[in-house]
């Protein structure tokens, strides 16, 4: 070890890492197994990601300098067909796990993957009959052979609100065939992924208009290109959707169909039926025909964990070894020591350790509502509300999660962006690309503003079913029980019990304060739906807080299932500290409703305080924990082993190797201007009269 | 006009943008007066705006396609060259103003720009002797020729601590010469704008060392390149710091020095003076040398307003011909008249109004403190204390509002953004390039956390003096004042002076209690370092519900000083959103501050509710106002006529033209990947033994 005379500041950053990693309270690799799911999972991530790394088609050293969108989508695709190679050899969790991961790699090859892999192959799996999705199947839809599929929902002039969509879809009975028409340009499939360079089929939102009489919004699998020469199928037009601001890898374009005929087989037939006759059934179960979009969201939740993790260890690792200021005289201070900068970070970590555990949770529920629907006799009438009743509380739920943690993720980013300070906003760091590539996350597949006031009115009605005297079960089981004490009134903070119980108290009295709203108004003669828009602040604020109640409880029950004699002190100290920074970001509504005091509230913020210096101690091993290799990373500052300057120097060098001091432009536009001539001063003389 | 029945999602657009448009209550060319500060400085914006618009090189319509960082680069360049041809002929207000619109065309060419002129020149012209700065005119420093300016602070391992950076220059005597050194890898100069491509000379900061005594950091000229052949000079080695997460127009490098020598007079001496015996004499000014910077924070606000309106423009304007869901049935409902949507930008419109009063009144007071600081006879010993005084507390306050407004900014083009749900995330609606090249306002000249602790610090400081018994003026003169009702009480919201009120009694509360805490710290036997460092989170709390007081009370302000009767009332309305919704942001704050009942914090949501009904009315009307051409907006769904969709449409396809359905990789990867082989499945058999 070097001794600390010859460390200046270019030196000594490797061995203060090395020190700091050394004083770890806890063995770092006992939190990644509970951050994983256990040993096992961790093993299979590491083997993915050991294969990743070392596979030349995700090299990723040059990513951040590729600009051109061509050379973006090559690239994407490439590393697509490099993970379809594994599609038949993987089981199915590793090939999620592998799927998942490409994601860290490039976020616009993932999207643009999990568009024909999740939204195209879920939608013909989720809303068409096994022997529809046995023929797509057969057709290459899994193995991607001869076939890419895609999937028509937006259009040019409706997102969010579905059953506003133009597209239509009618029947012809003498041919037994659907006509596919776009009726005007703001009707046009938009942002459609896949269609620009790839897609030779897909799944298309359309009305299902039978004898003049519309039925709705249906999927129909409409031919693309030819197969043989990728030539548009006739009556096709598809545009590029060209530059976004991120994800280039995805190949979005537009779509327009021009009365396109395909056979009546080709309507996703599973929650409703039309028969050669012109016959429509549709059983109750219609509603879940979205259910395809179920489990983007959910997945979401599990990317916002990567992507936090993620940058999170970047901006952690870089300020446990950058100093700046001197807080006490004498050697600077490292932006770590300083409270403030703790305060900005440590509990965005702790928040990250939560959104873990809440991803993995709504993902247990996802699977089980799946197969439930998958296996469903869609005529037996006791199974049916059933499973509809689990399956709205997954929207419900799984909506606020998405909205939450994709808009913490964004946030996240950005702060520790922010954090890095100038070098932040280098490309090389990651945090740019990052960002622009992430954020469409809090747009697509439900914006998370919509989702949230879904989510409130969805939190009302359970409550007014309370008050109905209806049952209610899963996480808003505690509309129903008992009320505990309504302040915090000095019991102690620590007693998880405690902390639950307060965010389950600020939630139901705001919840009640709503559906009391709710009913003044619908009293006043209000309909439904305008009591509801009236109170859409409202709605909004009951999805955040019950949302981070959720949060906050599910990072305490794991720990109390899974947390071992090693894990549970340093995970608990996480849990208390996301709890506690929590209520004070929501002091406002804990303070208006009484549950806590000013005083109390200045209590919390000096426990708070309290726990940042405990868990600064471990800031290493927290981020270790999170088990991100360098190649993930991709960030010249992030580094393990803490030698950022000298890797950050040498990647910005290595990508823009030593040149000659005049740029190219030099003498066509930077000397003809330095060397300009003086403007001619004569002018022509007119004698005055 | 078309009749109601031939419009679909399509064609309405641009039918529905006029007659909202013919509803406006008030005159919108009125409210530009009012924001621009009077009719002269709207028609020469005006005129100004024209000409950039017909200019060929500021043609922008293709740069969100430009992706290549050199083509970047090349294009700045040129555009800086034409705005140059008016430094002769523009008066300066004229230039000014030329310069600022620059920054809404192209940041990246106006930053790099700023850096010559603003940021280089103001080195020269602040921290220089009237001689030097005439000298380095002389040169060719203003009108460009054979020079181009940079500042060079910054270093890998140090930013925001100016004082700690490591860069020497050290006197040699005999010689009469400074010697410029970069003592280690981590001292190299780093993200210096203009240096890659561009510099010829730069101001270097570094640590002036006579006799081996170190003086601290002062600034010094340093020639980079051989004028003639834009060679680099003996000892100065430059690298390109390469791609970033915006401003690629912008060529920030690095440097450094090996043992480079310049004449003694190379030193910048007007607040510290070397003679060539080594005689160093600072007289008490020293800290105006970073005065520099000033300049920047104050025009980062001007900035603040000037995009902030632009993307506010495009998304309001979105909003009121966007339809989505049928809150009431029937036809579908405008964006903008859901509760939510205003709630979410009707309250940044209004601060994007109160951001224009603040940077203005920031703007003289700037101009105030430089002329007092350039007519300075340093050794008056009555006004020097009273110029620094001055200049500390524009330090402080445009610490608060630089931090502030630059924030607010990001935030507001990430709603707009977001409120504008998908077609945001397109390249051609600008949000992406915007945020991306905005956000490094959030970090350099100041980093925003470290400004808002700073400013914090001062607040407490000047409580310290007002106790003291000592005068304060300025924007804390509130805190010397007789203390109004500690309650709000149930008076009359909508007077100014009850709100201002409101506002001044919270802060004062706040710093009133951060003061004692300070007190209760030193007491303790803390220093003051570590008492402030104790009280950060205070701290940054103080900076800002002392700058949002400062920002209602100057909108306010300027009202009453410049409305007249038919803009008073419109602006009013703006301003009491702006001053209650401020309340509800802040909520946790009144309300535990006392000032406010939960009870009042629900009427005055309400009554925001209320003021946003009757802004909602004049929506297109208020973001007239704000009087950005639609080539300013440069954004497919801004368009001030309302053709959205048609308009968008356009954009995209000319943006990327119809081209083979078979992208450029096809046939090298897409074709092979699609029709490879199945795996072969044959293996060699082994007889098992």
């Amino acid at each position: 070890m070097l001794s600390q005379q010859s460390l200046n500041t270019f030196t000594e950053p490797p061995v203060e890492m090395a020190r700091e990693r050394n004083q770890t309270s806890f063995n770092p690799r006992l939190l990644t197994y509970f951050l994983d799911g256990g040993e096992k999972n961790t093993l299979l991530m590491d083997r993915l990601m050991q294969e990743y790394e070392r596979d030349p088609v995700f090299r990723n050293e040059g990513d951040y300098d590729i600009t051109d969108v061509a050379q973006s989508r090559e690239l994407a695709f490439k590393r697509i067909a490099k993970l379809i190679e594994y599609v038949h050899t993987d089981d199915e969790e590793t090939y999620l796990y592998r799927c998942m991961l490409l994601g860290q790699i490039d976020m616009g090859a993932f999207a643009r993957y999990a568009i024909h892999h999740g939204v195209w192959g879920g939608a013909i799996r989720g809303a068409g009959t096994p022997e529809q999705y046995e023929f797509w199947v057969k057709k290459g839809s899994l193995s991607v052979k001869k076939f890419y599929g895609s999937f028509s929902m937006t259009e040019l002039g409706h997102g969010s609100n579905l059953v506003g969509l133009e597209t239509t879809a009618t029947l012809d009975k003498n041919a037994d065939e659907f006509v596919i028409n776009t009726p005007n340009v703001a009707a046009t499939k938009w942002w459609i992924g896949g269609a620009a360079d790839t897609a030779t089929h897909t799944a298309v939102f359309a009305r299902l208009i039978v004898d003049g009489e519309d039925h709705g919004v249906k999927t129909f699998v409409v031919q693309l290109r030819d197969v043989e020469t990728h030539n548009l199928m006739p009556g096709i037009a598809i545009g590029d959707c060209g530059k976004k601001m991120g994800r280039q890898g995805t190949d979005n374009g537009w779509i327009q169909f021009t009365h396109v005929r395909i056979p009546r087989q080709n309507m996703l037939m599973r929650y409703c039926h039309v028969d050669s006759d012109g016959n429509v059934t549709e059983p109750m179960m219609a509603q879940m025909a979205y259910g395809a979009l179920l489990a983007g969201r959910v997945g979401m939740a599990m990317d916002s964990y990567f992507t936090s993790r993620k940058f999170l260890t970047i901006a952690l690792r870089y300020a446990t070894i950058r100093r700046a200021f001197a807080a006490g005289g004498g050697q600077e201070t490292k932006l770590i020591d300083y409270p403030y900068h703790q305060r900005r970070l440590l509990p965005l970590m702790a928040q990250t350790y939560a959104i873990k555990c809440t991803a993995d949770k709504v993902r247990d529920q996802f699977v089980k509502v799946t197969d439930m629907l998958l296996n469903l006799d869609v005529s037996d009438q006791e199974a049916v509300p059933k499973a509809i009743a689990e399956a709205k509380e997954l929207f419900s739920v799984s909506a606020g999660v998405k909205a939450t943690t994709t808009w913490a993720c964004a946030h996240t980013i950005d702060q520790c962006r922010q954090a890095c300070g100038g070098h932040g906003y280098s490309a090389y760091n990651g945090f740019g690309r990052a960002y622009s590539d992430w954020v469409i996350q809090c747009t697509w597949e439900g914006d998370n503003n919509i989702l949230c006031l879904s989510a409130g009115r969805a939190l009302v009605q359970s409550n007014r079913a309370v008050r109905a005297g209806k049952p209610i079960g899963g996480p808003t089981a505690y509309l129903a029980a008992p009320a505990g004490s309504p302040k915090l009134a000095g019991r102690n903070l620590y007693d998880p019990k405690v902390m639950i119980g307060a965010w389950e108290t600020v939630s139901r009295a705001l919840i009640n304060r709503t559906t009391d709203e709710f009913e003044v108004l619908a009293k006043k003669g209000l309909s439904t739906a305008q009591a509801y828009e009236e109170l859409s602040q409202q709605r909004f604020l009951c999805t955040r807080i019950h949302t981070r109640l959720y949060m906050v409880k599910n990072f305490y029950e794991r720990i109390a299932e899974e947390g071992t004699e090693f894990t549970k002190e340093p995970l608990t100290r996480l849990a208390n500290l996301y709890a506690f920074w929590s209520v004070e970001e929501e002091a406002g509504i804990f303070l208006r409703e009484g549950y806590i005091t000013p005083q109390e509230l200045k209590y919390i913020s000096a426990e708070i305080r309290k726990q940042l210096l405990e868990v600064r101690k471990d800031v290493i091993g927290y981020t270790d924990a999170f088990n991100v290799p360098d190649f993930f990373l991709n960030s010249a500052i992030g580094r393990a082993d803490g030698d950022v300057y000298k890797n950050y120097f040498k990647v910005v060098n290595t990508q823009n190797p030593p040149q000659d001091p005049r740029p190219p432009y030099y003498e066509s536009v930077i000397r003809p201007f330095l060397f300009r001539k003086d403007e001619d001063e004569e002018i022509c003389s007119l004698e005055d009269e």
